[in-house]
């Protein structure tokens, strides 16, 4: 089905054939991570490379499986290639020498597009079941950071812990490229800043964090409060949270990313503080995916996409605030599903 | 030193500048992950983000620092673009999308470079000092995988044991992207399976793990035996293991990247099996950096530079073995990192 409807894209956008190497979409369009997808509107091939011949036996000549299988090499893509006559040929969004690399090996124009990454915004209900237990492993592994962030433990020690809890949660990886976020204090006004040495003190410490279950990711972050806070680092805490809530109930299907975006800005600005970062993201097969929720996108939100919302404040040398869920849009309006 | 080595790069390349933007450049440059550089033969710049300017903001002015810092906005960098007078400017392997909104931008030629790629193959004693801390944090991670690893545990439940002890020997992240490679039984013939809720069984269980230590990464993997060996098994093992012992000993400064994989892969082949996969890879700031060691590699090894050695057999549905260590290559050969 997401195949079929992949080469009505394809057919629709006045393409001879996509061509798909991205892992998160070859993953997509034929449950498995590595390999090339090339389609065009009525046929459809998986090249496997090689190096996986072995271990995807069993989909070469598969019954019912939507892909005609083949074994990868430049070669034989190109004279199949040929074959089918293509001439223009859809292409992600890949690096300039593999763009070159391509260009020589197909002969034809590369045009880029997004049809697999647009089609991938709104889940199946599948999918929705997938990402909720990658958001329940998520907020099992919040629950242990509440846990173990307190005044005095170095934050790689509470961040080996979390992630620990997450990983025996059954997440398939551990979150995110680099780990966790972990900051605590002045730390937490850096926005991406992980887990160090140091001990956490009084003030507020930012956890960020999520799971991957079937493939699918999750994401949430919490600000919590370590030994004492000041009376400014509670209002803040305290406001980011409201915010937050407020944006999670104001978000309807219909709106752009960009509308939600000015939603959090606007509040953020009318506090005094600036607002740098995207009030969220789409999240699925990969954490950061359509639909996108910065300043200037115009994805519109549709029932069936799942993504973040996160505000955050940060006052450089001092503290850092941010509060982040996963919801579900339907349509009546955000589901969430972390905790 | 770094800066005016690149520098000096530029004007030999013929470039009027260089324009780095992918985060291990930006921070064998800067000595941080976020930013822009743009360097002429005599000037150099570092363009910070909005969001990390407050972070950053003892960079500005800092005496002895040989970048001159600016806040990054896109309309402040073409001005200063025009105001250099560039009309070629250097640039990395960035996609194409990005590379269309730079030319425009910029208003002049964009030219594939990788000058700072090449320059950080060779490493310096600080390099090589973190390096050995990050494979000493590997190897720590290693010694667990030998006491967890055994039939009847859980994959996953391993991969998190491994990962903790990883994470608590002060690893700045998890391994790798997403994870260590922990594969049983005839999952471990995908060379990039991860841990699963199956249970170990009699058989190899192959383990690939590493750290990050001040930015810098490490990598090895040993095949463990679990419950009672086949015969095959055993002697499969040991053969690759006998073999990556030689391709260690074998390397030498001097050679290419394509012959140490020749030297490995013709034994393979000799053995009766195919090799799918690199010989091995640069290793610093990233996990896969120069030197390449594959089959058309012709990248020359010398002194100075780290690199993993990793020869593996995979027999699909039924075993896999692979053996990797890292190595700084001095004068007379190989120095081993891990263990």
């Amino acid at each position: 089905m997401r195949v079929g409807r992949a080469q009505a894209a394809v057919e629709s956008a006045g393409l001879d054939a996509l061509y798909v190497t991205a892992p998160a979409n070859v993953m997509y369009l034929t449950g498995r991570e590595a390999g090339r997808v090339l389609l065009t509107k009525n046929r459809g091939f998986l090249w496997v490379r090689e190096l996986y011949r072995g271990v995807y036996a069993d989909l070469y000549g598969l019954k019912g499986y939507p892909l005609e299988v083949r074994t990868y090499s430049r070669d034989e893509l190109s004279k199949q290639v040929e074959s089918l006559g293509c001439r223009s040929i859809g292409i992600e969004d890949v690096s300039v020498s593999y763009c070159n690399r391509m260009r020589k090996s197909f002969g034809c124009r590369l045009k880029p597009t997004e049809i697999v990454e647009q089609q991938r915004a709104v889940k199946s209900g599948h999918e929705i079941r997938a990402l909720r237990r990658s958001a329940s492993i998520a907020v099992k592994g919040m629950k242990k950071a509440y846990e173990v962030v307190r005044k005095g433990v170095r934050e790689l020690d509470a961040a080996a812990e979390i992630e620990y809890e997450i990983r025996m949660g059954g997440s398939e990886t551990p979150p995110f490229q680099h780990g966790m976020l972990l900051s605590s204090g002045p730390r937490a006004a850096d926005v991406h800043a992980h887990a160090t040495g140091a001990r956490i003190g009084d003030g507020l410490v930012i956890a960020d964090l999520g799971a991957r279950f079937q493939g699918y990711y999750s994401d949430m972050t919490r600000t919590i409060a370590a030994g004492r806070l000041r009376k400014t680092e509670r209002e803040l805490m305290e406001s980011v949270r409201r915010l937050e809530v407020e944006a999670v109930d104001y978000i309807k299907p219909g709106m752009t990313g960009a509308e939600v975006h000015d939603f959090i800005e606007s509040r953020i600005k009318a506090a005094g503080f600036s607002f740098h970062h995207s009030a969220g993201h789409g999240i699925g097969l990969e954490v950061h995916e359509r639909p996108k929720l910065g300043p200037e996108s115009d994805d519109v939100l549709a029932e069936g996409m799942v993504f973040t919302v996160e505000p955050g404040i940060y006052i450089p040398k001092k503290m850092g605030v941010r509060f982040e869920d996963m919801v579900l849009l339907t349509k009546k309006g955000c589901r969430q599903l972390t905790g």
